[in-house]
């Protein structure tokens, strides 16, 4: 086994940990250690609220998320002659749970807290709890599906360098203030009181957290992409920004729909990660690589039969025509697919709860046909243990009696 | 073979068929033939532009392509028993090229007449002519790759009733309405001059012409989705929305990439169809279908090895940020792609072109962290012959030579 | 389209065609034509036993089928430069039925003629007939199923020299006179009576009637491989035994599951075949070739669910120890599928028709095990349109009154 | 994570465990621990040779291995209200190594002492050693290959019944009578000398000792099957022949090609098992089942380019034609396949090992031509980190200065 250089003891919050998380990214996060080309370590994680969400059957918890203390991030970790403009190859080695914490959660963010792809329809906040079967999930919450997991981290990059956190910095506070009282707000801007710096300490950790990005969005350097298929097995090319590249991660997703459109988000679990590290030298330029590329696992789940489902970019509420919109028309093909399973008796937040959650495709199928994007978003029918595919005589009621954990 | 019931002579132009298509959807298109559940049948279409392209070395004809007399479409067809409500079971059997017609061709579009995904980058017409090599396809315009068939119609569903055609007519001029000097138009709104009518005559004919859809968006019914995976051997789900159904198709592709980025678009083929018809009645209610939805096909080209990129919505030019915008990020993400592509000697177009023919797969892989969405689009390494994938030397050239065909 | 080089008429018997066909291999047929590396051309193919067998329902001409007059091989074509230790590079580039005869048939031949791999259990002549709908193909006969073509000719290969003929003549003759008298016998030796031989005349033809090979084995060269993998879009590489290589082809399948083992055999078809050629120079020295290799389409139809049976090398009827025995295992294999499809209501040679017609897989799991072989017999869940997993209540009769058709 | 019922000290010998293991079938083992239906539990596993074989660059522990003592499995473990003639459903959830034993071997038996499939052509016994990297496999002996871990036991099964022991015994027994004489011997008899027979003690296990079942072959309850997609992930049904069912495994294989031809086979490891049980009562009779059945598992890995070899049932050195013999026909395959792969560079020795450990799909192409059977291999050539397809300048050498480990 790969020598655990990052360690999370889950009895612990992130602020009392022996080596300190980072939620926040930061060119001088300095380096909690140096690896050679070819090394292989194992990096444990916290799930990405650090904790906050409870294996119990209330959504009080996702409902009163603090959403500024979150993606508690290991590392970061360097590799010896890294320099600016090449690209850090990292191989997703393999991933896993944290022993005695078999399990994740999923749950939809209360609309004046987060809210969500969906959150017009779906307001309020709920929560599904899944215990992990080896390379399977369930849920108690939503029943007659199982998951092979296509577990990834959701967040992983290497450190900006001074100018890119500038720029992005920039750019999302230009945003907010096109409309700076909006709830929620546009985006998530540097915010020092909940920073947690790594190693960081005194004026200089004070400095970083006031100006550290948050790690909401994906950026350049990759962060939070919720990318499903970044799985185990996967091999990644990342842009090095500073030397010794500054590679770190977290957030790590049993299995997760293309979108992860629940936000909160995924199957979320604390876990581990074995990494493997390389570099190209000067790759950025090489290459033309400005944002990270990667090669998918050869163990991803793979199915042959799918239930697909067609949006148009038109308002579903006031029958707007959005112009070339394919966040509209995703949108419109998972409330099409939610629609769909309710008629076998889901409630709307559990069939929205397995687009979240499921490995599900979502496409881009056309999107030059103005003024609509066509956009599919693609189930696997064998999740499911019944059959949901359309016959002459209608669908038939299969799931009663239990639903997804709510708020009281 | 499937009794041929709707014939094509590529020699004549679409106003001089014998059986005439039709280039608008309207509820009153007669029906061509009606079928009765089980049966099967061939049905042969045009090119997209009604033959308006040459396989030659020139790009004047897409540079001057008519973009209101396109997608001449062979139907309607009707199913006996098929009323408002149903579901029409449409399998896509098998689809093959016109005898004699073993090519197609891909173009972009001149920005001041029709555009593209990309025209700001890419503003002149180019084209690229593509031979069919059973299975398989290449191109003197674009060397080194060869794909296998990913073979759909890219517009296919059944007519709308009038009160679809007057809604999404009132939604589209509104959007028009917006902004009703631009160039291009924000939509294609009714256009009786060079409306097609099918079998429509006299008064009720031109009223037709005057109100009935454009071809050029998808809408509720299905239409011009351009979805890949809606290939030979998939099964599809249309809403019924007249009695008899309609089933119209046309605008035939070899092979597309997700988001058919180039407009036009795909490989485009003229070629024929056998369908197979089957009714789910009252399927709309009983699985609450609002817009088709189908299953894929067992024998679409599958990869197991592909090169991602990635890409977030920061504007290419300006650098601003957008907010959870899929369309920039898909665009961004293919830009990508397209720069890594020219490494290996490809133009900026040629690399365009592969994004648009290929079977790529553009992906919404994170919908939710604001401000950003990421987008993925996949490219399968097998389609070239050489190696694609990174390395530490870096990559060679290994096109060069040859380009797209430009215009004069 | 590819240029037709060679033509069938199937109102014609072989002995009428323009172009004649060969039933036997031999060094000195001549080259019906020659192409340039790089060349495309279409070939036309009887069905394997040369329109023997008819689409009704009556097993009679399966049981008198004549097998000395089978094989009639479409060829040879030329390659110019080919000779001897080269290997020809064929890209067999698309396959479909001859226009007018979308139909194919399946048979189990009688014990005393022909048999077949389960012949003890199964020693009555039967017969199914399947039609084809585009890329699917279902039969009267065998109710319940519907499976995807994986469309391959079951005979291709170059011609041998006189060394390669007479080896294998010698070494047959020498099986065949360890049991000369055994019905049938242990190989099919040279027979000149029913020899049809391509273009070849007067005395020269007699010799060759005399000696060339038989065309029931796989030999050296390729010949009858009845490899379900050799499918439309995969590439082979052939050995080249005489100048200019010869290489000749037909008995075409629309489907057939690993081992063929109804010996008539797969979805029997007429039908045309589309071929690319290219050469490697001096390829079979270059790469250790003795027999042909080859890479497989990327439109195999896939699936992803299998049920899948295990059969251990020891004796149905007398539990006899086989050592190490893989054909008796993969018979067990294939017995115990059987049984188990015998529980929804096929009869016994359904379930045999279905293993040798569709595409399962059948694999050598572990054959170093003394005594035993494992083999195993891999059903695609898919093909049939109900479920044949197994659950706690036990299987369902799904099929009942229809049967294959059986002799008079 | 499911609860670990069954320890396994690497640092001990089978004899000094605590729960001891048994390396005999018997119908009287009593069971380890009792579960109900829907349990799930952790089983651990000695490597099959019970740690005979040492990391090390040395073969002799492979050339001197004692044969007698292996395969030490791990239980048996009941089911409640299992009865004879049920089925019991086992998900095998996961596999993983023993914590810091992260590594596995392959090793060719001296023909002396085990032999293999091609032992004629390679009798000395070799080794090689398999570091494992998350989901990957790389080894110092055998370059420039890696592995996604296809990872399974080798071993698995249900106890049998006395009369079904009695069976096998009567039957190999008398397979050994016609050659008493013969090294290796046609069947592993029982030998009481070095059995391990878990919980028994005293009279009771000496009769069982000298009556159990040797583990080498796999029979109609499962056992050594060495099939590799029986992996995490799968669902297997295993025939119960006495109460509580009894199951029991071991003889976990990192990676596997079909046939494990090297017979040491798999990439050899110690590890844990996760399983989860169920019941179907009277399966046996619902079903027709008497072998195994089993589905595969949805992340086996997944590969779209194969270079696949043929072979045919004619003896390599003395051109004997063997009748409808699969073994030979697929020795010739795998024969073939290693002189390819000697071309860039490998040893015999390495290129057989590759057979052996690589996902490699071994398939009965045509089992009915008299009097050949047609075997194929598939290689997956992604595999390999250089391009091993034929092209026409002719392969490259690509491997040199290190080979697998030999006896000294």
């Amino acid at each position: 086994m790969a020598k655990t250089v990052f360690k999370i003891d889950l009895n612990k919050k992130p602020e009392q940990q022996t080596i300190k998380t980072h939620n926040r990214w930061h060119p001088d996060l300095p380096m909690v250690e140096m690896f050679k080309p070819g090394d292989e370590f194992r990096v444990e994680c916290y799930d990405w609220t650090g904790g906050q969400i409870g294996n119990n059957d209330s959504a009080n918890d996702v409902r009163d998320v603090d959403l500024t203390k979150v993606h508690y991030l290991s590392g970061p970790f360097g590799v010896e002659g890294a320099e600016p403009g090449d690209l850090m190859v990292v191989d997703i080695l393999d991933i896993g749970p944290i022993e005695g914490s078999e399990w994740g959660f999923n749950g939809l963010f209360d609309k004046q807290n987060g809210g969500g792809f969906l959150t017009e329809h779906y307001p309020e906040a709920v929560k599904s709890c899944w215990d992990f079967h080896g390379i399977y999930t369930t849920s108690r919450h939503v029943p007659r599906v199982r998951y092979p997991g296509l577990i990834h981290p959701g967040l992983i990059g290497c450190l900006p360098d001074h100018k890119l956190m500038a720029e992005a910095n920039r750019r999302e506070a230009a945003l907010v203030a096109t409309d700076p009282q909006r709830v929620p707000p546009l985006a998530a801007l540097p915010y020092a009181d909940t920073a947690l710096m790594g190693q960081m300490t005194g004026a200089m950790r004070d400095k970083a957290a006031a100006e550290g990005w948050r790690t909401v969005p994906p950026r350049e350097h990759g962060g939070n992409c919720d990318i499903k298929n970044l799985s185990r097995g996967s091999r990644c090319y990342f842009p090095v920004y500073v030397k010794g590249g500054g590679l770190s991660m977290g957030d790590i997703h049993f299995s997760q729909g293309d979108g992860e459109i629940t936000f909160c988000g995924a199957i979320e679990m604390a876990g581990w990660i074995d990494i493997g590290v390389g570099l190209i030298k000067g790759g950025m330029a090489k290459y033309g690589v400005i944002n990270p590329i990667f090669k998918p696992s050869p163990i991803d789940p793979h199915f042959d039969d799918y239930l697909i489902f067609e949006g148009i970019s038109v308002d579903e509420h006031t029958g707007e025509q959005y112009y070339l919109d394919a966040h509209v028309a995703y949108r419109r093909a998972c409330l099409n697919a939610i629609e769909y399973l309710k008629k076998f008796g889901y409630s709307g937040e559990q069939a929205y709860t397995i687009l979240g959650t499921a490995p599900v495709e979502g496409r881009i199928a056309g999107i030059v046909d103005i003024p609509n994007v066509c956009a599919t978003v693609a189930i696997p029918t064998k999740i499911f243990d019944f059959d949901i595919n359309p016959n002459s005589t209608g669908p038939t009621r299969q799931v009663s009696g239990v639903d997804v954990a709510r708020a009281s």
